[in-house]
């Protein structure tokens, strides 16, 4: 995997969408720049699932940009999705690689440095580093790393690094210039009046601080 | 498959099972009588329902009780379990069938006879007709279908049938008579004071109405 494709990671949130559809909020953030999406869906039912990542693998895989599933290895699979990303009590990572094979992506998130080490003996494909900063987007999550810690991280880390939890416009520039080789983006870009003008806005901080 | 086993078919429901263990619950059926298992979690992560089903596995295949895994064919995979039951709102029965194959059992849940005459054109292992008669355990559910209405759709099966909806001590003896090949218990074990003496119960009626 080119860790270049993590650069700038959309996860979608459907609460966080704001009532408008998620399948039009992907198509502006790749319009915008996006090199990467998540599909996150914690209410829907399976068939809802599979049926919206079907959707969302005819129109991103026409444009190079990768579709990961949140968690659902079977969602990836009846969809034919480029991979997974689970969390710390999700699927154990082996038996998701052993049902996903090695041509499938499979990011793990780590939410300390007990998981980071643990990450680096396995051959995931990235981790994400979750959560950097305090989120509204969940409220589950671990003490965050904070600026210090991810840079610590981003050290320590035998694979590519994706920061999650906080991450927006304002967030960003220092989060790129600890060396993160991308940013997970939830409510900066479903939640934003123009998903497209968000991401270009994403996209200009990312470059000036690479 | 052998219809047999879907004579006495145990789901689990963990809100029902009034804080007992889910694995305890399982032992006690299966010493009481029941032919199949299906572990049914919806609110519990992928961690943990992989790591229970596993459990449940190891509990139920040298008794050559089939585990069957409600909706998460990644979980079924997972776990090898012996197969998956889908409703109507999950993954579609193909793709199920391609991911698991056909040494896997798939159940479907038809909720009318539209759903059925559809079944019936599919290689399912089973149907399960659903509600036979309204329930407190699921509030989600479809019109009943009725002891008349489950007699039609029995004739009109394609599949070994299983009844499910308002399964208890009470109503199992007619259902059984029906032609039902099996009926799904959920709170008549998962509730019972004795799951293993309820088991029993249900299994002495079911003997009274073949």
């Amino acid at each position: 995997m080119n860790k270049d494709i993590l650069k700038l990671y959309l996860v979608t949130d459907r609460p966080l969408s704001l009532g408008r559809d998620i399948e039009q909020i992907v198509r502006e953030a790749v319009e915008g720049g996006v090199t990467i999406v998540q599909l996150r869906e914690k209410e829907c039912s399976t068939g809802e699932f599979v049926a919206l990542a079907r959707r969302l693998k005819a129109l991103l895989a026409p444009l190079g940009v990768p579709l990961i599933i949140n968690d659902r290895v079977d969602v990836a699979l009846a969809a034919d999705a480029d991979g997974v990303h689970i969390g710390q009590s999700d699927m154990p990572y082996k038996d998701a690689r052993r049902l996903l094979g090695y041509d499938k992506i499979i990011g793990l998130s780590v939410e300390n440095f007990e998981d980071l080490e643990r990450a680096n003996a396995m051959d995931v494909d990235y981790i994400g580093i979750s959560p950097v900063y305090g989120t509204p987007t969940k409220s589950d999550t671990a003490e965050p790393f904070g600026l210090e810690g991810l840079h610590k991280a981003v050290a320590m880390s035998a694979h590519p690094t994706v920061a999650i939890g906080g991450m927006n416009a304002q967030t960003i520039g220092e989060v790129i210039a600890a060396g993160a080789d991308g940013v997970a983006v939830v409510s900066a870009i479903c939640s934003a009046p123009s998903p497209r003008e968000a991401t270009k806005e994403l996209w200009n901080v990312i470059k000036n601080n690479e």
